[in-house]
């Protein structure tokens, strides 16, 4: 169930005169307090959770998170250069990507991040362009038989990503052969998964993995990446994941599996680590829009001065977001509308045949759960300006973190002048 | 089905020595000999084709269709500043938009353009806001009944586009009312539409809605605007619209129903409008990749340095994208294939099971149609920079038309000084 906003009418109206909508915006003390007991749940041994930044690719997000302890989990230069910018490096950044360019390697070996490999040909790749890192990490694939993927992720013997179980022993086998003595391993199998048990599930086969890698090849883990592709209830019909079952159950199996296994010396546990993006910061941004126009044809519409180029997941996965009109909370939902933009695309529809109060030209209307995956997903199609970033403080204030596109920025990459 | 391309290996390897992969490049020969194929088929009348700038929002390649003689259709300011920059103004320029901001009225009538309301509301608020020209158009929605809408545009009916016929005759008498007295008539109601039967029923529908039109309110319109919609065969089973055909078929319904109607007198006849943008450029504009890694774990996969970023049609739509590997047109296609970009997101894939000649690293790969709703419709997502745009020149030379996208250009919104 989408929370209630952080803001009333009235306070909005006073951010809107200084930002003008479209705007999204992200409420800084809920996102601490949700990475404070996101992190309690895995207090019980060394943790690391790397924010997957291309989830909200904000510098002052990144740096806000950076502050709670957490690091990035970054799979592009691009991401890269920006938790550099940040001031994280070594450790706190995880590399992990797909079908990786020579110099994405180069920058993650320059910053000294840890390095998660896709393919077991990506070891001689990296070799040859960037050189070997002391301590190398395979993404598995469990292919089919793990879990039923969802809509997004697809299924995992469909994804490109990772290897299959028996090149996962070839490829730690090799590594070693290369004399790479330090090791984690890594999965990441579903996508904005709500059920608690096939989260806990990609743990289970994970030490499950991760014993049989100290058994056959003597590996001894330093850290076990879970990934992230934990969801968050966007239908007021969902429920968040429940962090401390998720804990604990990770916990019990940790006990039960990595320790008995003997991977573990007391000196030196298996720290785990996690690369969440939206469960950090999705429920906690908003895209706050103004309703330019409403039309009466076929159907009813309301259209925002945002559009499917601010927030991309409804056309492109049909997902829904909440909607809520500040100053009709409580009024009663009797009107059935489309909520569109103005893009000259079908699918730029922020929400179909949703019941909502009725609005009128100049409402204000907030798209919830925007937190992630919305600005960092936006495109230019049609010539359409993504929209500005503000960060709503913990003392009420609101600083500007990234500011709108103008056409300038539009037509950087073309030249008038000599037309 | 696509054609054979319009550069060998060879030339390819030169090209890259220049501009390094990935890159689009435009086949200026082939667009200008098809829009004189294009004209020529309407040329039996007074007609204007407006470029839909937002399929290949180039100047550069607006101002060739241009010198051709087309005009340009804009749905937003930015692409009335486009349409301005390369030269073009008054009724070179149709403005038809949904959900209008009042910036974009602005401009469009600083242009002189023809606009084109989308609803009837639009009336006053453009009254309001810019002033009302003194020819107006009405974009009309049949609604059900009229065609069996394909997946991408959806049925009519449940699109948010334009008027109810009933509302386009209220439309027509309150501009009339307001003292407007020169009118066009615009519909837009397929998407990537091949079947010409189809495209023929919209100038049939058009133009008994002109009729009545002008039997009921005396108007005498000064153009038809078909819209566009046409589609290009983007798979080798499917067949290019023949513009013969289209030409004729209008024409008959032209002279069977507008000249009867009385509404084309001698020295003014009725002019006819097309929006097109696929047609025009689509089969003309190719993304150029080089094959960066293959990995084969439970499929077998070719990663390219291009990715959904750069052409987002497969992953939204699962739109079919040919695919040549030049060096290698004569081989056996015996290898099925997962066509990938790097990005993380399970979409990202041009290709899924494609049946293509054994491929190897450094391969080329060259993505065919993709010059329409290509570059024009790419994303940051994953920090991923979008693509530079070449023209290759009827002489053989090459001119870069866009630059690739920088990782200052992906940041110049981000203030990193105060972080």
């Amino acid at each position: 169930m989408p929370g209630p906003l952080p803001f009333d009418l009235d306070t909005l109206k006073k951010i809107a005169q200084t930002y003008p909508t479209p705007f999204y915006i992200y409420d800084e003390q809920a996102i601490r307090a949700n990475v404070r007991r996101f992190l309690k749940s895995f207090d019980w041994l060394p943790f690391k959770q790397y924010f997957a930044v291309k989830a909200t690719p904000n510098p002052y997000i990144v740096k806000l998170l950076a502050e709670e302890g957490l690091g990035a989990d970054c799979s592009t230069l691009a991401e890269l250069v920006l938790a550099e910018k940040v001031g994280l490096k070594g450790h706190d950044i995880m590399f992990s990507s797909n079908n990786t360019p020579a110099e994405d390697y180069i920058k993650a070996r320059e910053l000294g991040a840890f390095i998660n490999l896709d393919d077991i040909s990506q070891l001689d790749y990296l070799e040859d362009v960037a050189g070997l890192p002391e301590c190398i990490s395979f993404r598995y694939n469990p292919g089919s038989g793990f879990i039923e993927g969802n809509a997004i992720i697809g299924k995992p013997e469909e994804a490109k990503w990772g290897l299959t179980r028996e090149q996962m022993f070839q490829a730690y086998a090799l590594a070693q052969q290369k004399g790479i003595r330090r090791f984690g391993l890594h999965t990441m199998v579903v996508s904005n998964e709500t059920d608690v048990h096939n989260i806990i599930k990609t743990a289970l086969v994970m030490f499950e993995l991760a014993s049989e890698l100290h058994r056959k090849l003597s590996i001894r883990l330093e850290y076990i990446n879970l990934g992230g592709g934990v969801g968050i209830p966007y239908h007021p019909d969902e429920h968040p994941v429940d962090l401390e079952v998720w804990g604990r159950s990770v916990r019990k199996l940790y006990e039960e599996i990595i320790i008995p296994a003997g991977i573990n010396n007391g000196s030196q546990p298996v720290a785990l680590a996690t690369e969440c993006g939206r469960l950090i910061t999705g429920p906690y941004g908003y895209l706050v829009c103004l309703v330019l126009h409403k039309k009466a044809i076929y159907k009813n519409y309301v259209g925002l001065d945002a559009s499917m180029a601010d927030l991309m997941r409804p056309g492109m996965y049909g997902a829904y977001h909440h909607i809520t009109v500040p100053g009709k909370e409580t009024a009663p939902h009797d009107c059935c509308y489309d909520v569109t933009g103005g893009l000259c695309e079908n699918n730029d529809k922020f929400a179909i045949d949703r019941m909502l109060p009725h609005i009128d030209c100049g409402d204000y209307v907030v798209i919830h759960d925007a937190g992630a995956h919305g600005r960092a997903m936006g495109f230019n199609y049609n010539g359409k300006l993504r929209t500005k970033e503000l960060l709503l403080k913990p003392d009420g204030s609101i600083q500007m973190i990234r500011r709108a596109e103008t056409l300038d920025d539009l037509f950087a990459t073309l030249d008038f002048e000599n037309l």
